[in-house]
């Protein structure tokens, strides 16, 4: 299995998930001609999740281009846990479609919350075993690793805080959902040993 | 990230996007066998927005082929906005059924048309950027970089006025939904100072 | 534009059109249960159309690589006309989806022999530009030629009859929907002049 | 026609495959704000039958790209054998439905098991058919060879049990499912003849 295909696999499976979670976005057929503007509105929670949804997904799809940039060769450990991941991922649009319709309860946000959990935790399990298996290029500064290793258990733990954080308050379980994106929003620069 | 990577996902993207808009097609189980000419009549609105919105993504598709193209090397910011461009593209299913169900519903072409207006606004930022950060072969002659600042600004424009014109008369906007594909129908040909 | 893109997004979008109709193959959630039997087989011309139109897309498939294994280069021409071939591609499921939902009603026939007469007409108007523009690699004696034109005459007009002949018998239809996938079942053996 | 546009293809096609089953997971519109425990749990069943699924048809694309990669080259014969093996997985959306809205209903387990039944058996041609016409890499043993007939006669035969011992006891059913995946989580290892 070379690494450009496991590449493009994952590529098309990020492209459709996302995609097919825009098909949740729609007006009603009844409704729309007579009160547009409500109908709009009343979809404006699902737009929300959608959104969330989207900058995650495409921040997952940045990192882990970069983490297969960094890797050498595939072996059968790393295609499992990749389509573990791929696994997690696909459960998005389920989540996205629970939260979108209701934004304040607190079991849609734990839902929400968890499968982005398992979803970064997937990503660490990946990156680890990488890492642990000597599959990437280049030889990381242990202060590199370390500072990668308190950042994915900040992301990780942030989901999992977000999810049960949601029974306190959802605002709590928002603010994290945005925190969380905006942490990874560009791959850190690759430190190497010198 | 590779150039190639970038333009592949894309285009998987823009070929869901299309595919998925056909899903809204459909003929309703029950009223078909009793009077399908009637049944076919209702959407034929339907099948028109659809028109519309894949002549747009195909004309998209060409022209961000052609940036691609033209374009050196990608680096986080381009990544980013062609994202950014992505997400909009996303929304047109969104705007397209909604505009499909109700077309003669100023709100409903005001929003079709604010989702193309976002849509010519990021390309052109994203092309903008490329042509700022001197990420594009060969060096353009001024007057053809005037030419496609104008040409870009009535695309551009044109949207906005669809959106917004159709509370006078929807027709302005059907007028203009037309009109802007045909603009960018084959992207410019090149012109490089000698 | 390169050939290789081309091809890669249209592979893309016939693979997206073919797996979107099995969305439509769905036992009915209520009475499932009850009449598992029942529900089945009144699930069985959907499943009828949709191996129609899966047999055809494939056949569309293995030709349209054919096509452009044998062509050179790619110009504007061929690009659009290569989009006006996938948007007819992309109406047949809804036109699988009509017929599945109607067999015996002759204007769901009839719309499903015309989708699929815009297909081969654009897919003979697609081949016949690049022959004509001397795109093809090798040089093809006229008897070729000729034996071509005349397949291709005989294969749009098949799907012309298939459309209008529902109104006298919708198996006139059927029959002429299993004929033509048989006939282009295995793309022709290029023959070259020596 | 290329091994790598086949190989292209079909991962997409089994990309969307995974992607479309994910759009049934869908929490009812009016009950979910009321009692989310219990809507969560009406889609256990259906959450269940996904992730067999998803197990059932990453295991094939495993075990499909290792094929493609031991071949050297592929004739019509084998594009068409691939191309049906595409059409029995392009119906695993449909039996995972069905399935995971009536679980224990031996007509829905039938139906699963049989279409994963023709699944294992288009794969099993497949591979034959590129042994039988000397296509692969690598000459193997006769030892090896008896070793993957017996494999794969069991997955086929362990399908076709669990089609039909669905009448007898569900359970049945459930077990061979789990079953089969582990047996081919893991491509064999190739062992030429030295």
């Amino acid at each position: 299995m070379s690494k450009n295909r496991l590449e493009a696999f994952s590529d098309g499976f990020i492209a459709i998930i996302i995609t097919i979670m825009v098909f949740d976005l729609k007006i009603p057929e009844n409704t729309s001609s007579q009160e547009p503007w409500i109908a709009l509105k009343l979809l404006l929670p699902k737009f929300v999740a959608y959104m969330f949804s989207f900058l995650v997904l495409a921040v997952m799809w940045v990192n882990h281009h970069q983490l297969l940039h960094q890797i050498r060769h595939i072996n059968g450990g790393f295609l499992w846990l990749n389509i573990h991941l791929l696994f997690w991922m696909s459960l998005i649009p389920f989540s996205t479609n629970f939260m979108g319709l209701n934004p304040f309860l607190p079991e849609a946000d734990m839902v929400y919350g968890l499968i982005f959990f398992m979803n970064s935790l997937s990503f660490t399990i990946l990156r680890n075993y990488a890492e642990a298996k000597k599959m990437l290029y280049g030889i990381y500064t242990d202060e590199f690793k370390r500072r990668m290793f308190i950042k994915n258990l900040i992301g990780v733990s942030c989901y999992f805080i977000a999810a049960f954080g949601s029974y306190i308050s959802v605002y709590i379980s928002f603010a994290l959902f945005l925190l969380v994106p905006a942490m990874y929003f560009m791959p850190e620069k690759l430190e190497e040993e010198k």
